[in-house]
């Protein structure tokens, strides 16, 4: 199988991996715009070699791992040049975008919308783990546009990664994983800020380590080049879950200034009830 | 050494556990206003048995690890009863309100007043773990006020869990704890209220592991009987640091508002400097 990976970053070193791993016969070349991230991915051996985008017409699957902004642009591109039997998934946070940039391509049957659920807060394809898929949820929309036997090939890469599939529409896609996702993000982002705006010291910080505010805050090591162009595509959707959170964060102010922690008391007991429903998250 | 333990739950039970293993002749007794803490506590191992505060004449230490509302009260009547030997010292998560209640007690030098940076989001004796403390930061303060033999006693445990010790006043402590730790605690509350009243089929909530969320909203878990009190304790520090949150959440939703995303951008880039700060930070 050859695989040609459009992007070679944490998610696309990661694909690189798993897939080498998972397949006996399998030849992976990359492209990236960081001629430093192909040379690290060749050294690490996650690629055979670093190849220009002619790679993609005689490619089996051909895997777009780039920020959102970019890979609409990208996705046409890739589907311009295609042969029939050729795989095209990307692997983007934002869905609704990218499937309108290619709805009325001629070659829309070879690209399937898919959105693996996974990262750590780190970047580039040192970071890649073969195993990063493993167990996580991949979203796939518009899958009945996508080619059946193409499909099959995809689900099969999907299974072999341990990937657990779950089918979606793009809008619906783009609102839950601003939930989810996207809002814990700029909830981590912001409680830096004030922190360290607060924290002038900085081994106050390290010493009160086990406080929990390291694991609130791990987001806040996100990529900005990944993050801005995910929080201008899905604006709408992340606005209004923003709004709620601001909204909650005010009321919960309120009641600490008005002194009614029978409220704080009953609100903090509601919200516990969210224990039932991670408790098969880790 | 004779030591008895007051509210035998997360906090108290792995002290329990930590000083059974660290010291080779020692007996635990405990006492708790839940009676199934402290049948549990028994039957886990964790104490010798249930006594009640007479064991506190007696004891070489008294461990306080109460919800801090009730500690100062308690700890009032244990310096009441303790012996010239016998050290005594706290675990709450403020401790401006507790030295005050006691700085003018006769007994005030048999005090410690401590402050193991250390949990998790479970809680009761079940949860207790000996090795909860281990390379996590002690906060002392107003260490000059306990008299030195027993400043030594509690060094000496502290040590053989591993603790690293500093030293701060009960205000900037106080002060640095609602930065780091009751603000965390409120942002992932309020980031589960607002995840739960969007997202009314749970599945979705679940399926979307892997997205961040999980570690962000784990101390949603916490306890709201531990929870409360010290909110209510540490108001005026926990409101100007949530604030500060909140209007830098004002800011950051007019950027996206505003489609400015240079300034998003940038403020990302700025806040991924606390990655330098907590590189040592697990």
């Amino acid at each position: 199988m050859k695989v040609h990976i459009i992007g070679i970053g944490l998610i696309g070193g990661s694909f690189a991996a798993g897939i080498r791993k998972a397949f006996q016969w399998v030849e992976i070349t990359a492209s990236d715009a960081n001629s430093e991230n192909l040379a690290n991915a060749k050294r690490l051996g996650l690629i055979d070699s670093a190849e220009t985008q002619k790679s993609i017409s005689k490619a089996d699957v051909v895997i777009i791992a780039v920020p959102v902004d970019v890979a609409p642009k990208i996705l046409v591109e890739v589907l311009d040049q295609v042969s029939e039997n050729t795989l095209v998934f990307d692997t983007g946070s934002t869905k609704a975008g990218i499937c309108k940039a290619v709805a009325t391509h001629p070659n829309r049957r070879n690209y399937l919308a898919a959105h693996p659920i996974a990262g750590t807060e780190f970047s580039g394809p040192e970071a890649a783990v073969s195993d990063l898929f493993s167990n996580k949820t991949n979203i796939l929309c518009e899958v009945e546009k996508t080619a059946f036997r193409l499909q099959e090939r995809a689900l099969e890469i999907f299974q072999k990664l341990a990937m657990r599939i779950r089918y979606m529409d793009p809008a619906a896609h783009d609102r839950h994983i601003a939930y989810v996702s996207h809002l814990s993000h700029i909830s981590s982002f912001m409680l830096g800020k004030t922190v360290l705006e607060k924290e002038k010291d900085e081994r106050d910080i390290f010493d009160l380590a086990g406080s929990g505010f390291a694991s609130t805050v791990r987001l806040a090591k996100s990529s900005p080049h990944m993050w801005t162009p995910i929080f201008r595509q899905n604006k709408e959707n992340v606005l209004e879950i923003l709004n709620g959170y601001i909204e909650n964060l005010l009321n919960f102010r309120d009641l600490l200034q008005n002194d009614d922690f029978d409220a704080v008391f009953k609100e903090m007991e509601r919200i516990n009830y969210i224990k039932t429903i991670l408790n098969g998250i880790r």
